[in-house]
């Protein structure tokens, strides 16, 4: 069955909750989930609300149109979607690629309500991955001189796709602000280690170096700052002196995968809000 | 500054949310948390909502009456609570403290929303500790011949002190049905096991004999049945071959203060609603 | 570099290390790993020592024979092995194909020293995958009638292929005991709860009736008793009241995936020391 | 019963383990446990043994100078214990008395092997729980101006007490390179997040403005470097945007105290050994 949900995020003052669930009410939906949060330092008000389509009396089409004086009374930041969406997303992966096969495998099992009809590396070897899924693939070699031009590249291709958002499974380039610009809040990457620490290259044998008896993982949105996005997920595992740099590296996979996958799915459930370089996740 | 908070379930249908939280904003309350959820197998709403009562246009004692036709109308079991009460807690202890001394450092730094005016143990141990607290203590030797006898004396203690709740801090004795029944959903016991796995006596003895790789504890409300009411929370240590019963005993420790404490602590926020021998907790 | 490693159990005495370690250094070997663990109520000493035979002066296929009469002395339970050896896997696997996946992932990629030129499934599911991964596919279907039968011809094949161990990666038969007998320590399960909390079909819904707070999941080697060999890994993840039945089975699935391959490699390498129906896990 | 324990570190080769263990052997002493690690990257050797001295034909006082000629031959750098020594330990703290607490109650309870004759603080507040728990307090204002001065005055008490090593269990003040070079590897210090994330000041508020989703603890040795010295253990907790700074500290707390009295624990029963600014932790 299908189902609406509403994103919303702005100012809290008092009647908020009691519009929105007043208008799914006096239009016959039936609330199915109701979240919201008050962020007490800005004091913000964020709610997800989703209902069912079920003899609810206003069309699908109108119903953005319907909504929107509630939206202007409270001056609200919104959005709209549908459990029947299926936004298409682009995998960029570069050699490691793990995190790009356990996306593959909950795609095809269908864990992700998505479609994926892309894939772009600067390196060849998923080709043969992708082939076996039927994705598109295109390699883009990219070195500093190159980045821009091959970006726009890459960018038209985005849009030839009409892709929604991009996954970023493991890939080895810092995208430039012009493109994050592009897909702002749509971008997410995973980091292999626990941000703030260990930003840069080489997280795990920086972990390694310093010595730390825990190891984590970072999934978040890209924005013009490096390994600085709003965060979505992390998680960690426990480590000591036994394990080698390989070991961590073996560890940190599996972390990365299932950090990675919670922040696709939670994006594609639109359970994430963005505020203040953070993010609220109505899990 | 003190909220009002209505705990409420009821067959799930259209209309509750809006009615609820309308009920709220008509009369100028302030929502600060709103939680729902629906159980989809028995179709039943779950709700818990707290708002400020600053400029609420309806006197404290009077907004039960007021809420009581929305009540009706959807057949609601409810509760309504305010953050200023202070419930009087008793904890029942016997021979292992550490609960008991977590649970009072809690206390005495202001972690605990309650009064603690009475311990009842079945050893004299915590006798001192008490003191320390200025808390009532009274020993119970407790056999099977006068377990009737001895809890009917606990019970007019407990009303004497006016107990809302009880904390069954490592309390190695099983109470009887009839003792259960006047405390329904109001008896917090900490098992040192992660239930079903090992009820009864030593746990950590079975878990050992066992040879688990990971030990648990479990929080929840006693019923009737041994180590079988609602389980509120559990939480889990990893442990090894290297590991002794002395070290499981020592680790499950550690577990057995922060899943109590939780428990408490959820209880008196009034997060905890119960159904099908189960739990809803809305942290 | 080529690596011999002994595993050791006997009575508990003094003496036994430095004899063991002292075989190693009088025949110029370097020790890389030396673990070893006493159960003190069994006076069990166990052992697994690992040493580098770059200079070793006795030849690899004279090893055993010059360590027997130390051996002897001590009365050791004992195995060499080689790191340079590779087992022959057999993957037996039903419906659920993730932990498929995932041990294929991770053979493809150099992570088990294992060759895996055998799978085994009572329904067809499976057998492009396996095409994929050019590994032989045999389907057999079993019914209460046949079991004896067929698994007499599983077992055929299994001798045809020199097929070392059994990984079960989600194989929803029960094997007999005269299979059992024929690959005793030998056969990893991976079954999707905590044991011995949910035994037997459906650990998921049982979990879910019975409202834990966390789930699990448990690596075993197969012994006659549903669900009761030694265990070798366990892991939990949280869930809460928002968490459907299909929740619990997802998290689950993701913790299955890392609890099975942990034992797979700790097999592969020699880490696991079986007694009492527990496991010694040098990791 | 009494444990001799040799904590050893010295360049890999071949003979070493066969050497140490010899030694005990060949004196009829009985090996409860022995571990050993080899950093590969520095071809360091680690070993940690323990072993009975019950029939040990060496006197205690003279096994030092009989296993000299060993320890010279592999230039090793070592020590040698007793399980029936019990070290002295001053516990410094500022404010939050949570760690204090906890320690308390499990020195109270037989956990910690040591003695606690001595309290420091640069404030009053804790000067009761010493009171109760018969320890000698000393309070000292400690400013810029005359940090050296009150440094040599607690130095000179810790002598006077024969303090063996110190715990900070949440002392706000940072000790001088004059004071630190006193007590290398002596001082374990718990910083509220995890490290190397959220150095200096109010990692909790550091941490609640980046927006993680799992905050942690780290004890450590101090060096002459803020929050920068060997790391002893760490912890994480899972928090959400639900979490409001206090309950970020909460939940912090609760890591402090368990990661704390791990290190303490661990450096009682001479488990750690440092090299290269990291820690051996033989568990």
């Amino acid at each position: 069955m299908n189902h609406a949900i509403l994103l919303i995020s702005c100012l809290d003052r008092k009647g908020i909750t009691a519009a929105v669930t007043g208008f799914v009410a006096q239009n016959s939906g039936n609330i199915i989930h109701a979240d919201q949060h008050i962020d007490e330092q800005s004091n913000t008000f964020f709610m997800r609300l989703e209902w069912s389509l079920e003899g609810f009396t206003i069309q699908r089409e109108r119903i953005s149109q319907a909504f929107e004086p509630i939206a202007q009374k409270f001056q609200m930041t919104w959005q709209l979607h549908f459990t029947d969406d299926r936004p298409r997303a682009a995998i960029f992966v570069s050699k490691h690629l793990h995190c790009l096969y356990d996306l593959l495998y909950r795609y095809r099992s269908g864990q992700l309500a998505c479609e994926i009809p892309l894939m772009i590396s600067n390196h060849p070897g998923a080709g043969g991955l992708a082939r076996d899924f039927k994705i598109k693939f295109h390699e883009f070699a990219v070195l500093k001189e190159n980045k821009s031009q091959q970006e726009k590249k890459q960018m038209e291709i985005l849009k030839q796709e009409r892709i929604d958002f991009i996954i970023l499974a493991r890939y080895h380039q810092i995208l430039t602000p012009a493109f994050v610009g592009e897909y702002r809040n749509r971008i997410i990457n995973i980091h292999h280690s626990f941000l703030p620490a260990f930003v840069g290259k080489n997280p795990y044998l920086q972990a390694y170096q310093k010595g730390v008896k825990v190891i984590g993982a970072t999934s978040h949105y890209v924005t013009e700052v490096l390994d600085e996005g709003p965060m979505i997920e992390q998680d960690t595992v426990r480590i000591s002196h036994r394990d080698s740099l390989e070991d961590l590296m073996r560890k940190g996979e599996d972390l990365e995968k299932i950090v990675l996958s919670r922040a696709v799915r939670w994006h594609l459930e639109k359970k994430i809000l963005c505020y203040a370089n953070k993010t609220v996740v109505f899990d």
